[in-house]
């Protein structure tokens, strides 16, 4: 690995190009299966809009491909190095204004979801989205993939969120889009284009984001289901609440195995899946889970318990939060993030373990289940053909979701892992007209290429 | 006017063509000062999306221009026959189907605002944007324009509402955009880049809009400020409250004039401005209005109501509904529809009333307080200059309103009217690229021309 030798590099104020190989190599993979430094890149952390634009202008000078960075917790491969590219990390651009009478933020890429979360709680406001990733992720990353999380089934995802955009192109350009008041239509919608770009159009260097007035902590129902089909009736019936939840998690059985071979959270590992239900609604959300408690038993929820306040809410989560490192103790595996219709989660769920139990590939299914928006695990073993078997495997479960009117990816975008799925999902033509909007605003290809375009 | 002879027809079955020269014009002017039919253009009443097909096919080949079009209550000019134009009217496809566990509708671009609203209630769903066209305007016409409304301070606009469309561009190739799911991030967002298009990217033929659950029939508070900055002060605390109004209307004093020149409704003609407040809360839309009423009098308010009732709830907005009446008994004017950050609304009315003031031009202004969206109207006499110095004088609101950071259409969108602010606001590299987005899509320019690209 070498940091300087193959790549021409920008004319940059001191302190921006690292020049450590080792910690240039801390920047070159993300968080996706199998992300590897390559051999020749480099490494630019950009301190303000202005390094940003040198770089652009530099690398669409020397046609050097660019991959923009923020926190590296891509799921997809889509912040990892490139060969010959400069990484253009923005992870430093954290300005952060809060505009309380207009319930707007001003945030610099480089913010963390969870620094925002809490500068607008300290104003009794709420920035709702919140991926799994929110305690590290970045708002510029949370913006190029859209991101989604627990609290969509309310709240809806990122993009709902952003009103506007300061947007660096390819060659140096500067442009602003959306705007700052609640309402504005004049021109296209650029904003919205740019929102799940995966840094392929553009480098974003400020986002102004909606506010809204702050919810109360959430209070937790957790409710096991013997039956999928149960299960995903509870769910639909959440949904058409009038006070409706602000989280609606399905564990299914393979997760709570998991969790058990862990730790003890007292989940029955015969259960078919755990439903976790939680409202936030100002002054009510104890009523609020009381009901949730009465519809999922209703529903054919074997046990239910209903925290009453935030502490036990929190206590019911714990078995939830613990399936990150459950996954991780039980061995390689790739996440992967599927969107169906909510009514057919149950179907897609006791599909994919028969699709997998086929192949002996170990799976555990879990995911945002108000959502229709399912994580499965496949697991593998290195050294062995396992891990081909696994993607055979998972070829099969995309089929069936997007047989079922579903998404190759509901929240964690397309990157370079999920590109091969891309065509199946959106056709040849439509990705054809994707490439020339792609072209249209960085002709030479220099943005991220090949995640997807 | 001539209905056929200088434009070539395209080859469809028995109906769709307009032969009839009166009921053709009918259709050639859209709700916008000074819509008149051109001298030569066809309608053809497109009954299904293969319709559409065979028009864009058709005018593709023959580089015809075409207006697509709904109800025609463009206040912009966006849907008004152009010289020379097939007018493509849509609003025969109004196919409706609600999936009530999935929280959507799929319907024709034809269907009537208030027809989705009253079918989805019928689900015990919402459908919330709510332009006040809506008793006339068509889903097709809500998307291109991207309509906002009364309701927008809590649910949002048009677009927060469209998971999907599926449209017909130019040429005749048909694609869907979006997804049914309640998430999917595979590929560029291309649904928000045609909504509100103004029908220059596409003709829609079919809308996924997302339905939320009912909320309870809304309850008033009517409200008189003597001063603009009291009252806009209460706007922005009503926007900061953690149960929200449905609606912040404003009426200032030239709209109280006007209305109590037309009827008398009680309005103390020299309060500054009137507040509309309304909650719609299941559940507690009562205890809101109350609390809203408590908060409008320790903002200054003078005289408060508050309606209990549904039914005392709509008397309360007998007096907004006159409004529309009011001003066209005044006389010929221009509706405008700037949107400014809603603490400078005050400033806004305070600044636009001087503004006239020194020019002679009657102005009234209202509109949708609670997100900063003013529709100033401009009256002016047939038959002399007077129309010219309204024209002046509209002008430096414009500038007014762009210099707060606001915008020049928060709702009616762009269309031949507002074609001449456009460079303000955007100026003119963003509206290059925006015409390279245009011909992209259209790349011979038949789509709305002008309109504003």
């Amino acid at each position: 690995m070498s940091t300087t030798a193959a790549v021409p590099l920008p004319a940059l104020p001191d302190g921006r190009v690292v020049t450590d190989p080792d910690v240039a190599t801390s920047y070159a993979t993300d968080a996706s299966l199998g992300s590897a430094a390559p051999e020749e890149f480099v490494v630019v952390r950009a301190r303000d809009r202005d390094d940003v634009v040198a770089v652009l202008e530099h690398a669409q000078a020397h046609r050097i491909p660019v991959v923009p960075q923020g926190a590296r917790t891509s799921l997809c491969g889509a912040a990892s190095a490139l060969e010959g590219s400069i990484v253009l990390n923005v992870e430093a651009l954290k300005a952060l204004e809060i505009n309380t009478a207009e319930k707007y933020a001003v945030v610099g890429p480089g913010v963390i979801n969870a620094d925002l979360k809490r500068a607008a709680a300290a104003e009794g406001l709420y920035y709702p989205p919140d991926p799994a990733s929110g305690p590290m992720s970045t708002i510029g990353g949370n913006v190029a993939t859209n991101a989604g999380g627990l609290c969509c089934v309310k709240y809806g995802v990122t993009g709902d969120y952003v009103r506007g955009l300061e947007v660096v192109l390819a060659g140096g350009e500067v442009v602003r889009t959306g705007h700052r008041t609640a309402k504005g239509v004049a021109g296209l919608d650029l904003t919205g284009l740019f929102v799940g770009s995966e840094g392929q159009l553009g480098v974003v260097t400020e986002v102004v984001a909606r506010l809204v007035p702050a919810p109360d902590p959430a209070l937790t129902v957790l409710a096991t289901f013997d039956s999928l089909d149960d299960a995903t009736r509870a769910m639909v019936q959440l949904r058409a609440e009038r006070n409706g939840p602000n989280l609606i998690e399905v564990l299914d059985r393979t997760s709570l195995q998991a969790i058990q071979a862990m730790e003890d959270f007292g989940f029955p590992e015969e259960a078919e899946a755990v439903l976790l239900v939680q409202s936030d609604r100002p002054g009510h959300a104890g009523e609020d889970v009381q009901r949730y408690a009465e519809l999922l038993e209703a529903c054919g929820a074997g046990e239910v318990a209903v925290a009453d306040d935030a502490q036990e809410a929190d206590a019911l989560m714990a078995g939830r939060r613990a399936l990150a490192p459950a996954l991780e103790l039980k061995g390689p595996h790739f996440i992967e993030d599927v969107c169906v219709p909510v009514t057919r989660l149950g179907d897609l769920i006791a599909t994919a373990r028969d699709i997998c139990a086929r192949r002996d590939v170990p799976i555990v299914l879990s995911g945002h289940g108000g959502d229709g928006n399912l994580h499965p695990c496949l697991f593998f073993t290195e050294g062995d053909d396992s891990r081909e078997v696994a993607e055979e495997a998972f070829a099969e479960i995309v089929r069936t979701a997007l047989d079922m009117g579903g998404t190759v990816t509901g929240e964690h975008g397309v990157g370079s892992l999920k590109r091969r799925w891309l065509p199946q999902e959106l056709g040849e033509t439509e990705m054809a007209r994707q490439r020339a909007i792609k072209q249209l605003f960085d002709p030479l290809g220099i943005l991220n290429p090949g995640r997807p375009y």
